[in-house]
C-alpha cells in the first residue's frame, strides 16, 4: 500500500475536514470522520482527547452548506463541545456564537473560539469512546486488509 | 488506495494475527494489531468486544517463538479473556491449560477453547478502551492521511 501519495480528499467538506485532523492530532486528540452516534446522525469528525474529551466538528464549506443543515443541533448532545470548521472565506457572522469555531484548510487549523463545555454523562461517555473505537478499527481493517470485507459487509 | 490486493503479511506472526482478525470481526469484536498496554508490553492482537470486552490473543508461529516468550503472564493484567493463536503444526500440548486457545491460518480462525473470564476492574477498562481508540484511530489517520504524520512524529 502506497502511503507516501498525498491526495486532496474529492469534496471540500472532507478537505476542511482532514485539515482540522491535522490540527487535532497536533493538540493530541485523536479524530475518526463520518461517524454514527446515533441513527440519522452523521458527524463529519469526532474527536477524543487525552482524557476522553469528545468533541464533534461540523465541516461547512459554504453558506449554503450550513444553510442546509437541519441536523447540527442533534450532536451537541454527543459531545462534550462542539466546532464548525469552515475557510477563510466563509461568513462567519451566520454562525451562532454560542458554539466553537474552527479556521480551516486542506493542510492544518485552528480553533479560534472554543465550544461551550456541556460534558457528556459518564454513561454516554462511555458508549461514545466504544463507538469511537468500533468506527476506527474498523476502518483500519478494512484498509489493511480489505479482502475481509465482502461486498455485503456492513460498517459497524 | 488501492483496497483490492490481498497480500499475506510479512511475518508468519502476522498471518496468523490476520486470520485471528477476520474470525473475530464475524464475532462482532473488533480487532488492533501491535497495541501497547504499558511500557515494555506489546500484544499482538487487542480485540473489543459489542459489550466492552477486551481480549488479548498473542500469536504463536511455533515451539521457538512460544518458549522465547517472557512477557505473556504480564498480559492477563490488561484484558478480560486471554489466547494463544496457533497454526494446525503447534504442539497444544505446551500450552498453560488456563488460557484460551484459537487455531488461525492467515484466512481464518476458530475458538478452540475460551479463556477464563477474569474481568478487568471498571477504571482499568475505562483505560483499555480509550487505548485501544487511540491506537485504532492514529493508525486509521496514518493510512489515510500519511502526510500528517512526519518523520520524526511517534505513535500516541
Amino acid at each position: 500500500m502506497d502511503q507516501t501519495v498525498d491526495t486532496l480528499p474529492a469534496m471540500p467538506g472532507q478537505r476542511l475536514a482532514r485539515g482540522v485532523c491535522r490540527a487535532l492530532r497536533g493538540m493530541d486528540f485523536v479524530t475518526v470522520e463520518e461517524l454514527v452516534p446515533a441513527p440519522g446522525l452523521r458527524v463529519d469528525v469526532m474527536a477524543l482527547g487525552p482524557r476522553g474529551e469528545v468533541w464533534v466538528v461540523e465541516c461547512k464549506s459554504g453558506r449554503a452548506d450550513y444553510r442546509s443543515d437541519r441536523k447540527w443541533q442533534h450532536y451537541l448532545d454527543w459531545c462534550d463541545r462542539f466546532f464548525w470548521a469552515v475557510d477563510a472565506e466563509f461568513p462567519v457572522e451566520l454562525l451562532p456564537a454560542e458554539t466553537g469555531l474552527i479556521l480551516a484548510d486542506p493542510y492544518d487549523a485552528e480553533v479560534l473560539r472554543m465550544g461551550p463545555e456541556t460534558p457528556l454523562a459518564p454513561a454516554r461517555r462511555k458508549v461514545m469512546v466504544q463507538k469511537f473505537a468500533r468506527h476506527a478499527a474498523t476502518r483500519l481493517q478494512a484498509l489493511r486488509d480489505p479482502a475481509a470485507f465482502g461486498s455485503g459487509a456492513g460498517w459497524v
